[in-house]
């Protein structure tokens, strides 16, 4: 089938390049004119038949608000927009509410696979109405991972962004378990060689997983991952679905534990550790750092 | 080659099917004449030729305390034990000793696999010196999974249990991950069938995993978990792991969330949340429930 | 000086009481006329002298925006409204916003002291212009506790709610400190009397605090509280500091693990630890409770 | 009385002049001649009238095993040994049942206060039989603070270092709740002065404690803390804290997040979060830093 693909960065360029593989046509537009099949959004939308789709991949927040600000007054009734960035399941009723106000279609999609998707496939969660689904069902298939599984119409619209938040609050958690124990077992006397550990546990073990196996060829690389600094971003997702677990009076210990390590691996000079320091320099007359 | 069990509950007696099944001798003893091939300890020993290797696979703490007990005067110099049950790292080297006095070799194993092992191998993390590994090697080579993986020398004695216990720590976090993940989706208004979206998962995402597979397997089984009363035993290794991070000064705050979830969830009338509620109640006089 | 007071309940009724014993002219609309001095808004209004002050003490929320907009339209240039509830900081912006087009002044007070402010006075952290607050210390002096602290001009409109949200986080970590120290004090076999052990400490220890304080109250009341289900409440601040650390990436380890254990304490059978018990049992074939 | 002290540093040299400002008669001895009222500890012991109590303020571990190892051999049947140290509570069992063969009382004391227990007094939590607490009791009076509070008889042996250990675990959350409450302050854009607002608190608020007075005293010294470094250094105690109540499976989450927060605080280049980093690149391509 045709689509239209808005933004052509690190994942929808590899995107458009798994949808023509499967033989589909695909309009990609991206503001950078050297990625960009046509010079604007307008050649995009007028290249497709119609009633035409248009995936939207572009960073959520203000960027996505003005593409589908855009597409909600160059598409007609009957066209479809997914949005298959990185955005919070709160900004989809919103948009697919835009956009319904002028009979066009909204799905909403969380696109999991990172650097890994276009050879392995990318996992797909989507919210929406059945129809709209139905007729994005050519692409999906395309894009996601061969096999039985890759793919889930999660629920109504927002539902397939929600389930990407959760999947990545997940991942927050299991990556922060495998740094703990990675940690504590190079401080082991008795343990020689934590890689090789890891190395063993990718088969047989209860926590064997796609992300050891990125461990060890991250620890392939650098033994001990001298090379690095412990400094880690965070991306939108883990934030909110800690905000959704606090709304839902959910715990979740461990997830937000993990986001929680990312925000102190960024800090210079801690505040909060800063002021334990002074009070236990107040009473105790404890040696402080300055 | 021959080897000595003692022990043949769920994981021993699995062990001893999965090593004859490749060839080797085994003969296995257990306080439960209907599962032992020998009346006693003495026939085991007596029954294996010089140098032995016995391997002891019962509960951690005293029961293997007392059959290294007894095998330290049973067995000869050049003699090698093996402990694969879930001892603390700490015993090891105090059972090292208390053979290496009387010549016999010990080497520790942690074994991972549970009930899937007779099918799958079991993992092994093993610690020891080399002398007594490499002669033990054709039984690890029949108990581990098929393929590259599944076996490691961790390092000197200690170093294989505190290994499998660092692997357990793990394991705790990431069942703890999907947990929270799972009940925060089942919260979620606009996600219909939370089963789907964990099985779309098992493909193409950051979170693959054999866990979640089994999580999978449990929502088929029980789609919301309704069967099931809220309630996680915990097995030592935890512990220990916590114990081991204290000791290090490593900071494990997703793991030890998920042992405290563990502690809270057997937990009939929390007496903190008790405190909690009768401050709350003496400040604000705000509602309790009695 | 005169001052409006809408909302009589558990707060502001003693508020009433606290300002007409320092001489102040009070006059209070409830919704409950056993509790009302004028039979409604407009009257309240009509009974002021202008430049008129109103003090807003109703339920956050729906509660608060309704009094005020109805105040935005009874209320002329030059007088002040102040919301004296436990609205989030994020809606004091929105409404000085909404008065300030009318020429109407808005200053945010967040008040601590619970049932003990009419005896010790309320600690108020108020945030907005300076000419407002200015207008408004009369009321402020008799409100606060006496001697040298308890009222703050923390800053611009919002400050006020923030600084008390911060307050609320602060209370729940410390209140979940004494109750995790209280309930292993319980467990030890050494100790006899914990109640006798929290009652020395209130002298002459670095916890010294008024929370001790009131937790002896309570073990007075009931030795081991058990009277008392472990359930407890939050109130809004709570959630809202974490999410106010959560917007500026603030590591709150012990605060929001407060929260959490609130949670955790209102769920009968904890859907999280259903799946860590399903994992348990699939790959281990660990018991489960049904 | 007479009593021998042994150790002299910040906390003994305090309480000798402490005792002696009492009326009683000590006798101390410290390694350092400079602060030793006599040269020995066999002086020390030789110098009091029998029944003798000798008071121990050495460092927990080794060197209070070396005293008292000393003591159990210069002393006589009916003295008693006080352990006033931050010693561990299952120290306390070990060391009494050594002096006890040979009819010498063991007392274990916690004393908090700091620095500031020379003018305040010591609180204290004492262990042992009622005999030997009897027989001390005047040296209890005069360090204790004065008036109803700041002295317990918590239980036998152990119980006054277990409840001192667990006074120092709730210590660590409380300061850490500050400490947090304190950053998120500082980050608001609405508050001008986050000082002012600590100060305020001191009176009439929930939260009111003499940790808070000590942070507004740090903050008049510092305003924002910017000549400390965030780095917290842990006693002992805290530790401690953690391993009882894993031992007693005692869910501690706000205790322990404030231990794990001064191990981070203490690491150049988080171990664990260059493993996060590491796997954030693997799968995603996301930047890290070298």
């Amino acid at each position: 089938m045709q689509i239209g693909l808005v933004g052509l960065g690190k994942m929808g360029g590899s995107m458009r390049e798994r949808l023509r593989g499967a033989g589909h046509t695909v309009i990609g537009y991206d503001t950078n004119p050297a990625l960009s099949d046509v010079p604007g959004l307008v050649d995009l939308v007028q290249g497709l038949d119609r009633p035409r789709a248009v995936w939207v991949m572009v960073p959520a927040g203000g960027a996505t608000q003005h593409v589908i600000d855009q597409l909600s007054t160059l598409l007609k009734p009957g066209d479809i927009v997914v949005d298959g960035g990185n955005s919070r399941w709160t900004d989809d009723e919103k948009h697919a509410k835009e956009l319904h106000a002028r009979g066009i279609g909204f799905v909403d999609a969380g696109v999991s696979g990172g650097v890994w998707g276009l050879q392995n496939g990318y996992a797909l969660m989507v919210g929406g109405d059945d129809e709209h689904i139905d007729a994005l069902k050519p692409v999906f298939e395309a894009l996601k991972p061969d096999g039985p599984y890759g793919y889930v119409h999660a629920g109504k619209v927002g539902a397939g962004h929600f389930a990407k938040m959760v999947h990545n609050g997940i991942e927050y958690a299991i990556m922060q378990a495998y740094a703990e124990g990675w940690e504590l077992l190079e401080k082991a006397d008795s343990v020689d060689n934590v890689r090789e550990v890891f190395r063993s546990w990718q088969q047989g073990t209860v926590i064997r997983s796609w992300l050891l196996d990125l461990a060890v060829n991250a620890l392939d690389d650098d033994h001990h991952l001298e090379k690095l600094r412990g400094w880690a971003d965070d991306s939108g997702e883990g934030r909110w679905t800690v905000e959704a677990a606090v709304d839902n009076a959910v715990p979740l210990p461990a997830i937000t534990a993990s986001l929680y390590a990312r925000f102190a691996s960024r800090q210079e000079n801690s505040p909060q550790m800063r002021m334990v320091a002074a009070l236990r320099n107040q009473f105790g007359g404890h040696a402080v750092k300055k």
